[in-house]
């Protein structure tokens, strides 16, 4: 359709190079999202589904085989009367994608090829808070160097780099402008790690972890396809990440989905980040921690938990043993994520809040809680049907979410791989 | 480019009838867009713009014409060059849209014509939150009857009316599924209303009230055209309308932007609703004038407030004398106003927070508390540019947005017009 777009455009007869180049990126970019949604498929059906001419779809083909982004795979007999047709599927094998995210306590790399397949899930302890930004880039620089070349070897060479973030990324410049829980403030991630891959030169882009998060959720998961849906990540910070009607919402700077610092109780305890009573002082792992195990309290606020996953499967431990300090602190916290859940139930009106880290762990416990105390508060009451659900993603779905980011790209532009492959 | 689309999906030759009646509807709304938007134009500029055949468009012009939804306008002498051409312009002065409000204390009308004429602007003092639904509904047809009456005598048949209300709405079913300051539950407005207006049989649709102010304000006005903004509506209740990136932000069940209920204190008084420390207990007419006039408060909560027009323009005089009472009070208002402010700009990231009603009248007292509490608590400080800034719309950007709803419709589908005029 959009080559007679252009064709209506063309004035006297004489086709534009420009528009021509920009036509042919889009019709190519058509038919690998259609391969990508519906899996191998007959050069035909893709000329009806995208509504293209059945030449068109073949000249795009022979290109698409050509740079292997595309491969034969067989007859499709799937419905069909008549002769069997020719399928083809998306390939890709030696293109990768690698989403890296750094938080307050881990790095974590998550690499694929553009057919799916995972290269490299791994995620590794790091004092990101207590490591100030250079030394933590210099570690976020090693992690995606083992990545590529892990990736390499398996015969992907990777076309793009995605990094997540806790913090409020200018998304434009890959500047994270200010992430409260690592101290970072201003730090040019892109440039500084591209100029450390040095002649890799793999174009790095950066964004918030909840908001790459929340793609991948709304990717694969637990709420796929969700057109309306908030993420919540559980860490010793709290981020949101939130799809409105299939979109992430990004608002005027980039800088939406901040729900960490929801001023939820004026008379509340001093945040990290120098307010009172924000939401992360009731419900960051900060909290739970010091109210379940006091004796073990280190500080006001949201500052860093030290071995925070050893603190939460002790909470879990306590919790199976019937430990009533930690019960009474998990149906505290609960509470108050279902305060903080009905502010975004009233406010975007999600059909699922998808929550993950600590909250996933801890989800038999906390969310029983927080759905009820969410239904209590919702002004809609039954009528907004709104769920908490656990993530099954784990601790990946930043760094998953940054690699389908990469994907994405690629996709919508096959062509720069092209210039580059 | 629909058109060519469509003979691309064309098999074997044959058009296909049903696919050529849509996209004629889709060519002639894209026309009529063009015109709303640009004004006065010539045939060709119109091809050009639109990528649509120059035939195609001479013959689209024809219906629009003998429909009297364009009109020619003489010649077009705009930066041409050669023969000057003959310009056409939306017409529609025959054809009518209505736009109805019905709040805590007031019923207002707005009616245009299809090229832009304001026909009718009323607002009306009504205790609908002391009448019920039945008695409210009764009052909202004879103001509909009569605004339809004038419509038609100055020539306009009204095509469709739109019906703002403030409370969380069931737009698919015209259905009112409650507004917690009218105590009305589940009621049919739609449906009541077109019965009431019986042969009339104009069609009915029905949205809350601070999405339809909220897309009067993107439409025209202060901050028309900005792509993320927040409206508040600030009456006895509170409600919030939100533009995301340029669309109206609905959620799963059409109920997002319930901002009147945030829980912004845990320790704050009942609110009308049942629950404690709603933002509406800090920032309603009622609380203001509750601080500001203790010796006339009439109970807790959000309830009505006797003459509020009286009660806002009484403060005015008051803070204009420099009565110390009331400018303690409106500092209280305008910092709770602040602090609900940064929610929203912590989860939306909008450039504009457009302030309607009360908080609009009052304006100058107000919005200096609120920017100064809403800077120190938004996370991303300065970097998120947010001003709140008050409508000129006065009390009737709701009805106003309710009748640009119906010129939309009849912009986005004409022929339904055609089949009806």
């Amino acid at each position: 359709m959009i080559q007679e777009q252009h064709q209506a455009r063309t004035v006297g007869g004489t086709p534009q190079a420009a528009g021509h180049a920009s036509l042919r990126r889009t019709n190519l970019s058509l038919v690998l999202r259609h391969l990508r949604e519906h899996g191998s498929t007959s050069r035909s059906d893709i000329a009806e589904a995208t509504g293209l001419h059945r030449a068109t779809v073949s000249n795009l083909m022979v290109e698409l085989l050509d740079r292997r982004l595309v491969q034969e795979v067989g007859v499709d007999h799937a419905g069909a009367v008549g002769r069997p047709r020719r399928a083809v599927a998306l390939h890709g094998a030696h293109i990768g994608a690698l989403g890296l995210e750094i938080n307050v306590d881990y790095v974590a790399a998550h690499g694929v090829d553009l057919g799916g397949n995972v290269l490299v899930d791994r995620r590794l302890g790091f004092d990101a808070a207590g490591s100030g930004s250079s030394r933590s880039l210099r570690e976020l620089g090693l992690t995606a160097r083992e990545a590529i070349e892990e990736m390499t070897r398996a015969g992907a060479t990777p076309a793009g780099i995605g990094v997540a973030v806790p913090g409020l990324v200018d998304v434009d410049h890959g500047v994270v402008a200010f992430a409260p829980n690592l101290d970072w403030h201003d730090v040019p991630l892109a440039a500084r790690l591209s100029s450390a891959l040095g002649p890799l030169r793999v174009p790095v882009t950066v964004d918030n972890d909840a908001n790459l998060a929340a793609l991948a959720e709304y990717t694969s998961g637990v709420a796929a396809g969700t057109a309306d849906m908030v993420y919540l990540t559980g860490e010793v910070g709290v981020g949101g990440g939130i799809i409105v009607d299939g979109r992430l919402l990004r608002g005027a700077d980039g800088f939406s989905g901040e729900v960490g610092h929801l001023p939820v109780d004026p008379s509340g305890g001093r945040c990290g980040c120098g307010r009172f009573g924000c939401w992360e002082t009731k419900v960051g792992l900060a909290a739970l921690v010091r109210m379940a195990t006091p004796e073990r309290a280190y500080g006001p606020g949201s500052g860093p938990v030290p071995d925070p996953e050893e603190r939460v499967a002790e909470i879990a431990r306590d919790l199976a043993a019937g430990d009533q300090q930690t019960l009474v602190a998990v149906a505290e916290v609960g509470r108050w994520l279902g305060l903080g859940g009905s502010i975004l139930v009233n406010l975007f009106n999600p059909r699922v809040i998808v929550v993950g880290g600590y909250f996933a762990t801890l989800a038999g416990w906390l969310l029983p809680f927080a759905q009820a105390e969410l239904e209590r508060l919702v002004v809609a009451g039954p009528a907004a049907r709104c769920r908490f659900v656990a993530s099954d993603h784990g601790f990946g779905a930043a760094s998953r979410g940054a690699a389908n980011v990469v994907i994405n790209q690629i996709v919508n532009d096959p062509t720069a791989i092209m210039r580059t492959g």
